[in-house]
């Protein structure tokens, strides 16, 4: 099929240039930017008055948690999370989280996400809604266990993997993912590694996201969380990182050195009040350094452009400095840097001849947007994600003028909300 | 003019609880909250799956830098000040600040603002605005000078008082705006005292925005601004003062036994990189703290959702403790502690019997308020502005189902797009 996005003003995130013009897509592919009155499209898509940007990509987050959106805030983190999040999670079946997939999905592509990361449990389920909907993911199951104890987690990922990596034309990738240094020990991180050489994956985990847990791995280990999976040679496999709030600067080294990609997610790590990850030195730095929402449980929503707007203001703030994280860089978070955590750069994240067409449009007819000095600060300073108005993923329209077109989203949200009336009375 | 508003969940925002019901209006003022079976409405108000509400109360913005949105961003303080904003708002006419004035109010509408606290200049023109769009505003003209110098400007200020202070059925106040203390000297302010005495009105000032101002004052007066001020006499006026980022214990003190409102900007503090304001502290004090957007120039945008969610996750990272600033405690900083500091708050702030009907209605039926744990926290972590449906301003609708009544919204955006063109080129 091809499809002509006509008319918008174009930002590739190639470079900061804008160009007002055409999108030719064919099938799943960018076949031109610009102008090319050869081409013969099947559908036109009107992008008057609108931004066209590559989709946004949310590489950390547990998608069915939406079904925990709202449940348990401004609790102390381990009132929040042994006190009211763990033990519902414990009475979450796989249909739950397949709807709370679905749901996840339906916010997402509704706030220009087209790729996103996922780390949760019942993972088949969350394929089934990946694949129904048309979306990009790199789905792992988050596995914890010490020594031989939870083994058979480490089976299943592999099974999830043989399965789904590379379904659905490519759309879906399945990584591993040890949920952290203290949930997994030493031998569990060494089967985990032992299990995945060869394999065309990537390791997905969180690292250093509280004070506490920077605090017990010196302790146990006499090294931070970062040093002691370098030591256990993790990072000899591609890995993305999430939180890496508490960074020493050795640490920041590691991470640099071992192409470890951080995975930053402000909104989530100032709700449960972890703080503020040394982003400005992190980029410094050189390592790459992505934006993502984590779970609703603790944000309450996946709005990329809520955390590329945090990201930029509150590192000002931290360092007293307003050239810290400009808007360019912000959305480079968003875009190109999270798809650089996932390895699909050469796919994604930037709009190119020949990359894969996952487009959003943002309607600029809004107050906000006027007047029009500077488009690429408007996304970042003035935006909301209900400004985006059509969204396509590999070449599939999603959603088209606000409507999604790959679900039902009316009985999507109905049955959101019938699972978490079941699963709170269980 | 009766109109019934119906079937909503209703937050009067007088206490935590939400009650679903209707809420009947007479002419300006809420008749009944609850269920009247008598009530014969002119007008009917679906409220179904919505949150109905007070009006947002933005204390402090300089609504017509809704023209410089986006002008200069990502630029250390100076260079955003003095090497880009005074130069191009010397070149702003009247007719420029209406069109500003126009667009500012249409995208706080939109945003469910129904109050704002405007210090700008050429506010003759920003009441003209405000008279013909029925938004409620207290507008004050920011003023500088020293000694005699600039003394025009407090006649200036006075005549304005005159002619429009409690104007348009009351909609409009008239406060007094000396701009800062380190762009007033102690002469002038004394004169702008001597000038309000026996008046109705207020002080609308900006305090302790930066290290740098803190630090001048120290060294011209050897005490903070908040303490010069009050040295002065200028607290014997009630007083809102926005900003207050860098404050010591004693000024805290000050500012309570005053009873001075804080009006927290936190999207514009951490965007020019002054900091963190001490909500926490402020707060535990007693002191009147509100949360306001400042002007567009240096956020980008007049979105009270955004302030009320950064006031919310920003303190919590802070202080590292999740049960800073609270949902509730976000939402009246935005409500009634906003009318609190325009001496407001028998009026507006909270829906009451016997208030005025400034109510807004938000639309649920989206993704990311599934599934409904607890619409509270809804509101400050999962919504966005533009949810936003319908818009009460003492009892006329200034929108309704996302449809702007009072003012023709096209030729308002596009007259400020050809305005900032014209200024630009000037």
């Amino acid at each position: 099929m091809n499809i002509l996005i006509q008319g918008g003003n174009i930002l590739t995130m190639e470079s900061e240039e804008i160009q007002v013009g055409d999108i030719g897509i064919v099938d799943d592919r960018i076949a031109f930017i610009g102008r090319d009155e050869t081409f013969v499209p099947d559908k036109v898509i009107s992008a008057d008055d609108c931004i066209v940007m590559p989709g946004l990509v949310n590489a950390h987050t547990h998608s069915a948690m939406t079904l925990l959106r709202n449940y348990a805030d401004d609790l102390l983190f381990w009132d929040w999370l042994e006190g009211t999040i763990l033990p519902i999670e414990d009475k979450l079946t796989g249909e739950d989280v397949y709807l709370g997939a679905k749901l996840a999905i339906a916010e997402m592509i509704r706030s220009g996400i087209t790729t996103f990361a996922d780390m949760y449990m019942f993972m088949d389920d969350v394929a089934r809604a990946v694949e129904e909907t048309g979306i990009r993911a790199n789905l792992s199951q988050g596995i914890t266990g010490q020594g031989e104890e939870g083994i058979e987690k480490i089976e299943e990922s592999l099974s999830f993997y043989h399965k789904w990596n590379g379904s659905n034309d490519g759309l879906i990738r399945v990584d591993f993912a040890p949920h952290a240094p203290y949930t997994c020990d030493d031998a569990y991180i060494g089967h985990i590694m032992d299990t995945i050489k060869g394999l065309d994956t990537r390791i997905h985990t969180h690292l250093s996201e509280s004070r506490d847990e920077v605090k017990r791995s010196l302790e146990l280990h006499g090294t931070t969380p970062i040093a002691h999976m370098r030591d256990l040679g993790l990072f000899e496999f591609p890995t993305y990182a999430a939180h890496c709030v508490h960074l020493t600067d050795e640490d920041i080294e590691i991470l640099k050195q071992n192409n470890v990609s951080v995975i930053n997610n402000p909104g989530s790590n100032f709700k449960i009040a972890n703080g503020f990850a040394p982003v400005k030195k992190l980029l410094q730095a050189g390592v790459n350094v992505s934006v993502a929402t984590d779970g609703a449980a603790s944000n309450n929503n996946l709005n990329m452009f809520e955390e590329m707007n945090l990201a930029a203001l509150a590192n000002k703030a931290v360092e007293e400095d307003a050239t810290t994280v400009p808007a360019y860089t912000a959305l480079s978070m968003g875009t190109i840097n999270g798809a650089r955590a996932l390895g699909l750069e050469t796919q994604i994240g930037t709009l190119a001849v020949g990359k894969k067409a996952d487009i959003i449009i943002i309607d600029l007819s809004k107050p906000h947007f006027y007047p029009r000095f500077n488009l690429i600060s408007s996304l970042i300073y003035s935006a909301q994600a209900g400004d985006v108005k059509t969204v396509l993923c590999n070449g599939q329209v999603l959603m088209q003028d606000y409507e999604l077109l790959t679900m039902n989203e009316k009985e999507v949200l109905t049955e959101a909300d019938l699972a978490a009336a079941r699963f709170k009375n269980r």
